[in-house]
């Protein structure tokens, strides 16, 4: 199955390759006629352009690469929903790495895409490798880093800030009544944006008199909350009353657990989520959890860097969307 | 911001165009010292080679695009997940595109990837429109179609047979005494995977002398089964008594939206799922599924785009992986 060459369209249009290549590129020296027949020759056989010689000349390709560090947390889902459309629209292609929350694999990532000269480039997170942000910085495109907040964006940065978010959940757990605390969430050590909620999260309690949460981390790439995790993290503690999860997939595995194994919630233990998801709306006991702007998130990523492409005035540099507790019943 | 280019570099390290061009390239006339300063100075300022100049005499990148039809469906982030470790160990760098299951964005991204000369191109599905199938029958590197299995792969196909994963499901739950049935799916005009499985469901069903199940087709993207839809779906048919869903997703909302509304599964609606995602096996009643082999199919596609492309003998045009049904308590 050797690839089609411009060489076998001519032959098989019965003209030079000069002329069929003329006749592609909608010379006005070919007839119309030859033309049409040389396109329709080309279609048929499957024949592409060597868009790759076409494109040096050109400062940019059409191509927006979007790093996500996980395909499994449907998060990330709900961004790609939102944005694709929007650069769909506006004739870009967009393509997916995903890196597993490997800083790593995103240098290797960015290496990789810099070469094909992206018309933009959007990233996870605010933490980056020294090399990664080096490349970007001088790479020529706009750069949008989304889902976190920071200082000293590489252009552009779209999302909220996680410590606010864990911070928030502290407070009202504490007004609530809850005593015992623990977090659990999964990769932690890569997981910088997590991490920077637990961080809210036990720096408000210390500063609010109490202990310590305990840290579970399951760290495993499928983050699934199995039976035996789940119990022994319930068993570890002392008269724990409270787990904050990292994410609702994780707090609403830890319900059906709870149900499976006569645990009531919340009387006998809370369970709080992160991201509202609509599973969280349907379980019961409902899903106390924050409302992450996953879609606002997605729309704004995708406008500030077409804006960026056509060079428009006025983008912001830092753009927060806020997070916003969802109190209900399992907590 | 502007990009940095290969005479920046050859200034910072105060040699001559020529002499970067060649230290970068390894070229045995250039001093080690000055290979080593001018990487150094080209790593610290962030330049990249042009790879599509450079590419253009090779035959092919080290790129291997892979087209997924929803990234909200937890199968597909399985299978990267099984897929794109075997090929980044092997050099490759994986990309995904995600075509919402609109066969026409599939071709249309299959037009702008052809142009990258990939080194192999994994898809969903065994449906494309003509103009796709004629591209990558000429395109000179490797295809393969996961997931779903045909007697005319373009190269190769990796998948089960979905027209027998419904009937199996049929036969299963008319051994269980069940009498009328409803199929729920989702962009069921789009999702040809799951129509095939309504189709072995409808025709065992109607060939062992019961009535047509009915159809309920979601429709959109994001795939939420909310408690109205499923209240009205309930109520339409006198004497329902079994719902197979086209994914546990769906039939896990089903199960949360039971217990809400009061409806005893399987007593009064049995409930089945296909795809067996571990939130299946957690909530009570267990959910009844069909096993899909998702990481085996993800390890299979990307072994044998790896073979192809070192031009391996014997790899076989079709494999057959198998679903499994997994009987449980909801059904």
């Amino acid at each position: 199955m050797p690839r089609v060459t411009l060489l076998d369209v001519a032959k098989a249009a019965a003209v030079s390759k000069m002329t069929a290549s003329r006749a592609l590129r909608e010379h006005s020296d070919v007839a119309a006629e030859t033309r049409e027949r040389v396109r329709k020759v080309a279609a048929e056989m499957g024949y592409v352009p060597n868009q790759m010689a076409s494109m040096l000349s050109a400062k940019s390709s059409l191509i927006i690469p979007m790093i996500i560090p996980s395909i499994s947390n449907s998060v990330f889902a709900d961004i790609v929903a939102h944005a694709q459309p929007l650069l769909l629209e506006a004739g870009f292609q967009m393509m997916l790495f995903n890196t597993d929350y490997s800083l790593d694999q995103e240098e290797k990532a960015i290496a990789a895409l810099m070469a094909w000269s992206p018309a933009a480039f959007i990233l996870s997170g605010v933490d980056h490798t020294e090399q990664s942000k080096l490349q970007l910085k001088n790479a020529g495109f706009p750069v949008v880093e989304m889902m976190d907040l920071t200082e000293d964006p590489i252009d552009l940065a779209v999302g909220f800030d996680h410590f606010l978010a864990g911070a928030d959940m502290a407070r009202y757990l504490i007004g609530r009544g809850y005593k015992r605390f623990a977090f659990c969430g999964n990769q932690l050590n890569m997981d910088t944006r997590a991490y920077k909620r637990f961080v809210g999260f036990r720096d408000t309690l210390q500063a609010n008199g109490f202990i310590e949460p305990s840290l579970f981390n399951i760290d495993e790439p499928e983050g699934v909350l199995t039976q035996d995790v789940f119990q022994s993290m319930v068993n570890a503690k002392d008269g724990l009353d409270c787990i904050y999860f990292s994410n609702d997939d994780l707090a609403i595995s830890a319900l059906l657990l709870c149900a499976r194994l006569g645990i009531s919630v919340p009387d006998q233990l809370a369970i709080a989520g992160f991201n509202d998801i609509p599973l969280g709306r349907q379980i019961t006991p409902r899903l106390t959890t924050t409302r992450t702007p996953r879609g606002l998130i997605g729309e704004k990523t995708a406008q500030y860097a077409l804006d960026a492409i056509k060079r428009k005035e006025g983008i912001p540099r830092v753009l927060d969307l806020k997070s916003e507790l969802v109190p209900r019943e399992s907590a």
